[in-house]
């Protein structure tokens, strides 16, 4: 794989310069590996999202208007150290403490709550929200301790919404933990990724094979199957996520009537072109149930370098999770405004 | 390459229908193979732009408020044929006449035309503005023989920004054409991607070398140079693009002081770490000269399935093309909240 960088040990940091550039001075870099926006209100409940680099566009180009405050960013494929999650913390802090809302990974988890540790020496309130959407990762019954995959987007997207107008971070807190629990994925893959400072692929798969509830990273999921049709695979992967909310006692199972919001996401390589056509597949998967869809999301927004294979995540809205969708949103990599296509 | 498809003829189709599904009731599918928004005003001047499917999220993908009113659909790779183009004419029509605005390709303009013709015998007044923004593909003085590459983003965003407000189809025309007239792109490509019908690469090319110049298919450029790091990449494509405005008569050279968009877009397997890594580049090329950037676009945008490479555009700004740049838009693919990410 030729990749177009400079230094291979050197493209987390240059990347994360190079998402502050295409910010254009509205956000800026802090410490050793955070960017944080550079007008950030008094008194304002802050969002801090993070992770590894090499997923982009997210974590860190979910930073901007309606969304997270900053991004605390790791080396490729690795958390952020607690020093990085620390300064992010101090520089997105206004008074009424910081959110940490994050993909459940051990390495993160860890490094996370040692920066919240700090911030606490400071006297910075902080509270954490896990994401953990994948639900080939553990069964209803271990759900905290899934992995946090596509789902994450609309997650972050919402939580940023509502800290615009939340008075508290339980307020915060009690929005992001909403969307978690409404948040449900599904992922495939069919190749891997590479590695960008050795080039070796990430993981290994046969030709004719397709691993099904692989994570972001190649991690093991329910296992592999032969290749499938778009549709074939994309009615199987649905079901995963149907049986998910039947299964799990804490939600309601989707229903006739019930409003979803609906993101098919590339890992990478694989293409808009099919994402348009398993999203095809999905959309008759929905009616069939009589689930209405409230909006769709589509694109690569979690990935993986050049790994190919999609994600569907399924993320049920109440009132006042469809309100905080529907505000306007603006990051580098991820906008939205206000309203839909028409006029 | 695995493909996520169901029936390989009938990947354009199927695309189609998932890119109507996305946009979820606000645009209807037309004829043939056209995508139309469902609620255009009377009395409105029309935009249509179309092309070849399998480069994904463009063409139809920019179909939106404030972005083109429809789009022509052709097969994967190719143009869109004339009772298509007409179909999609007649859809968009409000009685204001329709303004084709697509990439410079021999096909393309063929259909399209004898499209006008077929639009014409309706009485359907068409003008039709050609992108031909790929400096690597003919010389200055033969400008109007260049293909149209990824400036065709910037181009149709301003373009259908100014369709909101026109009061003709000759005003819509002329804000094109300075839009076209001040957007120039290099690319390049380090590897193929796939045809969808067959799996066979679009073209080959060394394992150590880079396509300078190299269209969105895999056609010739400048040549084929050793494989570079992002920042001698970087600097020698946006030298061709300084030269170019330099040597054209019909504009000024870039100098300090202009504003300009600059927008990186990945062919497809490249990375948005590795966009981000060559924006940085750019930034420092553009600071050397003084040259302002006044907004950054960054993603995949104008792929070729899983091709790799990338391309620089720069739009220099005057004030006209500034206020539409700056006007929200919505597609599924791209979209743009008023203002940047602060707040």
């Amino acid at each position: 794989m030729k990749k177009l960088i400079n230094d291979p040990l050197k493209v987390a940091d240059e990347l994360v310069e190079g998402l502050v550039d295409a910010y254009n001075g509205e956000c800026r870099h802090v410490g050793t590996r955070s960017i944080v926006k550079t007008h950030i209100p008094e008194n304002k409940v802050a969002l801090l999202v993070g992770g590894g680099s090499g997923h982009e566009p997210i974590y860190h180009g979910l930073v901007g208007r309606n969304l997270a405050d900053g991004a605390a960013c790791g080396d490729i494929f690795a958390a952020p150290p607690p020093n990085i999650v620390f300064e992010a913390t101090e520089a997105v802090h206004r008074g009424k403490g910081v959110l940490y809302l994050y993909g459940n990974y051990a390495g993160d988890v860890m490094n996370f709550d040692i920066g919240a540790e700090l911030a606490d020496d400071e006297e910075i309130e902080v509270r954490t929200v896990l994401i953990w959407d994948d639900v080939c990762s553990a069964p209803p019954s271990q759900k905290q301790n899934r992995r946090g995959i596509a789902g994450l987007v609309p997650v972050v997207k919402i939580t940023g919404a509502a800290s615009q107008s939340v008075a508290t971070l339980a307020e915060l807190e009690a929005v992001a933990k909403k969307a978690v629990l409404q948040t449900r994925s599904v992922g495939v893959s069919m190749s891997p990724g590479s590695i960008p400072a050795t080039g070796k692929p990430t993981f290994e798969i046969d030709p004719d094979k397709i691993g099904l509830g692989m994570g972001i990273h190649g991690e093991p999921g329910v296992g592999e199957i032969p290749m499938a049709t778009a549709d074939e695979l994309s009615a199987r992967m649905l079901q995963y996520i149907f049986e998910d909310f039947e299964k799990d006692d804490e939600v309601e199972p989707l229903a006739a009537g019930d409003e979803v919001l609906l993101f098919v996401n590339s890992l990478g390589a694989t293409t808009m072109m099919e994402l348009l056509i398993a999203l095809r597949a999905a959309k008759k998967c929905l009616a069939e149930k009589g689930i209405q869809i409230f909006d769709v999301l589509v694109g690569p927004l979690v990935t993986c370098q050049e790994m190919s294979g999609i994600s569907f995540s399924l993320t049920r809205l109440d009132d006042e999770l469809k309100k905080y969708w529907e505000m306007p949103c603006q990051s580098v990599c991820f906008s939205k405004m206000e309203g839909r296509y028409g006029g």
